[in-house]
């Protein structure tokens, strides 16, 4: 079994950027932890990070035929990338989505997600571990499909 | 760590209900899962199903001083029940928001959590794996506080 | 063939309540002529009268089983209860909504049903005979299943 | 007592129309299961259709001073005709509207009635039979005005 | 100077439609008051009554070639008949909208005029006043013109 | 018979003011065509012309019992004082809205009038014909009151 | 005169209950207070605390011809349940609404009460003294009834 | 202790205006009720009324450093007057808004008060009584603040 | 293959209508260039411009049976019409919308169209030509069917 | 070169006012500043306060003439003076709309001004350097006009 | 003449991506088709396909002055890239707007295209044929330029 | 101290582009004239332009540490790019937005910016002058945080 990871626009500036709202965890420690999980479950997974939309939207077209399913936390984007989620529907991927946030606890643009009607579900609002959750969910769901 | 799940209402209707949307799996067979992982992770659990609104008010009140937390179903009274909101609330104890299915794959009205904003975070669309991931996350969190 | 009437909020007032708009008959009377109807469609009938959203719901768990269809009067639980929405669908009968008053000529609020989708059908605006034909439809609805 | 049964736009189409929507009974078919209910109840009923909403505005005023009552399936004028609606208030004959669809569970713009205000009531959702539970429902209707 | 005065659909009821409303004055009065003014002015005057939105059409185009300008009192199509409005565009001749009640003291939906826009002006809540007011109007915009 | 002609807001400009909406005529020119016209029926004439909304409020206090109606051009606040609104429904005399330009024909807010409901009719788009016909109007309301 | 003062959903928490918006005076130490008013003013006091909104309707109900009027703080019911509503319009007796916060300054949601409209009228924002000002609003409305 | 109280636009038309909807007592009846009170109470109190939005507004500046809190009812202006809200933010004296009518009982627009957020609380539909329970429940704020 | 090309409301005044909107060409030049396209695709093609929304119902009816596809410029009617709508799916014929002018560079009310939902699709902005691709895209659906 | 600065309502509080949101900067500070500034860039400056809308509309039509451009903060008048918007039209005369907090980053009201549209342009959030930014826009403004 | 023809994101996953929807041609097909109809035509075309928004912005750049006219697919980025419609202002070249599936028969938020008002017109629906009508549409539209 | 100066998507087309909404100025220029002020306040400036919203966030970041502050036009990325405003909250840098043209004078879409919330403040409609007064204003900010 192979994950994607996908982390959306800013990201990259977690542990300096905001830190009240997202902690001092770096994106580095978060990876660090999504790959330990990974081990112990015995999933292959790869991550990435991108800013630009088309990117992402690229990233997601790599994992079809590559990949058994992706866990995406699209940042912003969550709020308006209809062609995120255009991607998300074309490779027909098993997705989960995840936030480190609990977006709808802040403003209210945040609380419409167009990502999450063509994914599995979605997980908000428990800090990195979001996408360690994000990945076991992602994992019953491969083995149940 | 001692957690309260609350079923909301029709629950007890599941593996009947509406089995395209919600599976078949019943209500005990979830409740056996939760209690599964809570003594694999060592917590006590106690669980509930209740149809009314004010007995779910009640439930979340018991909570106070008795637990460290709750995950809770809301089922349709997600979408309207400010008293249930209020009463989570009141009682100011980490809680975590699940969903069987995609609700935001559904209906329009389904989009909208009137609850979500006062609890910590929100797992959606991964069956009674919902239930579990939504233990675990708020295991952390106790843990965290 | 047998029907459960579900009448909803504060219909156990009928007769002394808003005279003007829901007239002067009371709970009582409008049971006798269904239940004379019923006899003479040849029909079973059970009616009951609750205040509370949760015991609504679990009248209607009831009739899963037990009755063939309803006839619902929701009262103002018509117009945010998704909780017996959810509950009608869940036990799969077929349903019809009725209303003594045109709904439609009063408040703005009381023109929406969020309960209608889930029913066979709707009956607004006859008094007691909403009622009775009510009756009269889902017999001929359960007949033709 | 003499009554009119309007059908309004498309209704001709009946049988043909969108079968899984409209059931395959032609519109020949539900005239003639208005006259028999007619006669069994014994009223003179006349049954016209019209696709113009010119034509209906004058059929209804043909009703003033001809008969005690209209039964009206307004087809899609229903959403928006507030001529057809003028012309039930001018006439100020009791009237009944019907429909064959439920059409609280299509689509978004069926669920608003503008002509249902100014009605006595509206039958919804049972097929042909909408048109007989409105002749029943108008002839109680005049008998007690 | 030759001018056309539209009436549209239901007028031809006034008198006996909602005389609360509308008064008890019936059309035909109306079209001796405005053939007295028209004669008063030294305007040629040309009256008609129309259910139909399709024959308002066509009146209006008619106007076109033959007259210098129209009194347009198009009832409930004000509200929505967004084609008497392109007409109204298409012959491009000076045109004043009149009613006969206050529509900004009824109904929500007799607030908004789709044909205004394409008007030189409105006149609205002087009963049969209005048309005379109407008139005058369109007299001093085709002599200004 | 007294009639009471209120000018609201940046009414002093006109003649200078967005010639190619309002025209060239001055307020003076206006004022003097109110008079003869008041002259020529029959009727006294007061003109003020205030920019303050408090003053407006008053002009309007005044009329209570020394005039049989008023022609009011409230100007922009025409689209947001509830405050004159109320005025005009303390003095409870006969009252009508007039406008000099097409407010139908320009901006989305120019298209309410919060004053309308209040008054007994609305005369718009017409220039300083509009006074006049309001004038016109008036009287008749004034006569058969 | 006897009055029935009704705490809605949650009350029971005050005193621990978010105290930053809502004091710490428990519900007892309020109950007293309303207790020793009513007997300053020469007034019979009923006080009850529900949770369920079928409790606090069937309360209403049993306050038809019990009780002289109801001072009831409707809590989050307040902005959804027209099932209070509607037991309120349908015992017809005098009712002020009061709330303990001010609700305008605080979430969109509490903006809105369903609940008013139905009432005499709405005191909001004073703490326990909402109460006890509601008792005084009361017993004049009685008095001069 | 020493109180200011503001009435707004058309206030001083009381016992003239609208009887049927605010009573027939006069301002002035009002005032002397209002003194009585506060002479009870032993508080000085200061009452002015006002038209004019401007005039309001530097009414509540005079107050900062003169008053010791602020009863308002600004009338009309309640609904869309955000610079008596910001006067009263500027002054941040404390500030009770009072209203005769139950205004969530009427139009639509009464609903709103763009005040209401900036002040302590609000009393409504009690006639001059509104007055008496406002300046009862601002001595209390002022004297526990 | 057979096909029908209607002609929407006020399409017979087109050459003198709005030129600057919609060019100088007569409705009968774009029939001659219709029909010399037709016969150049070896299609048999009938023309008819109708200003009744009836009128057009009934042709769309007439079709049914007689007809492989329909071109429809549906004018205003596009942005109203649910009797229209109703009429093309009740035929269930391939369909295409099509408009002179660019409808979305317009008016708001211009760019919502009830009645491409039930067609193949929409071509506009391109004048006559849009015509002229509406019977190429017809063309090439009914040989793909 | 002449220049009007227009202060609105309750800028004549600064320095008191708010502090966390407007600074301890008073008027006469920012005043100061405006004129040393003009005098450095060699303009006239004249600069007025008023918290009354009619009195900033008299100050406006007092500019025509007088002075090449305003520089004006219409304070909470921004988002709802048409009547100031209509007399910045009126006198056509370059002019600046300056705030001296970010009001996109208050509440959603302030979001919207209805006087930017007839204004060169807006200078929002620098607190009193917007003042002096926007005298400096004006000066380049008018020069190049 | 020569044509750039731009596909927008995710249209490299035609003939995989949801075939239900899309169909199973691939782009390269349509290229195919695209290019051969250009070479019927007598007009050279370029076909590009980009998922970055930037990257679509900076191809239509790169038309100016090296195409005579732009077909556009603008996929997801139709419904809300504010910066590919003016891109497309900015370069002031015909361009026509295509899409495959009908957009109006689909989910609710692709019936708005934010690109079409700066567009010469668009077609929907007919599959690749829509690219193929749509470098007609241009063709003419460039030679009547 | 440094500041960065943004330029976002079809500013390079400036000159070129619309000249009658954004004047005939060349990028180019504009970046002379900022670079000629920088060097007269004694600043430190680098200037971007980019088309893609991934590189504008990239570029944000990159001011994260290297300069004092931000100067942006986001162009139309202003109205929906979420993720640029949060890479403007994420490095936390003093920012000002600009805009050449008042976009509140222009389409209803210009008027909403998701990005002034999260800046110091926004200077529109002074053509290339509004960059030079941003940097001005961002001097001042930078100088007294």
């Amino acid at each position: 079994m192979k994950i994607l990871v996908v982390h959306g626009p800013n990201l990259n500036m977690l542990g300096t950027r905001e830190t009240h709202v997202y902690g001092t965890e770096t994106l580095n420690e978060i990876n660090e932890k999504c790959k330990a999980l990974a081990e112990e479950l015995g999933i292959e997974v790869e991550i990435a990070q991108k800013n630009s939309e088309g990117e992402i939207i690229e990233l997601i077209h790599y994992a079809h035929g590559n990949f058994d399913g992706i866990v995406i936390n699209p940042g912003a984007y969550t709020h308006y990338s209809y062609a995120i989620r255009d991607a998300l529907a074309a490779v027909a991927l098993p997705a989960v989505e995840v936030h480190l946030s609990n977006v709808y606890a802040r403003e209210e643009f945040r609380k419409t997600s167009v990502i999450a009607p063509v994914t599995c579900g979605q997980i908000t609002g428990f800090g990195s571990n979001s996408y360690l959750l994000g990945i076991r969910a992602l994992k019953e769901i491969i083995e149940n499909a």
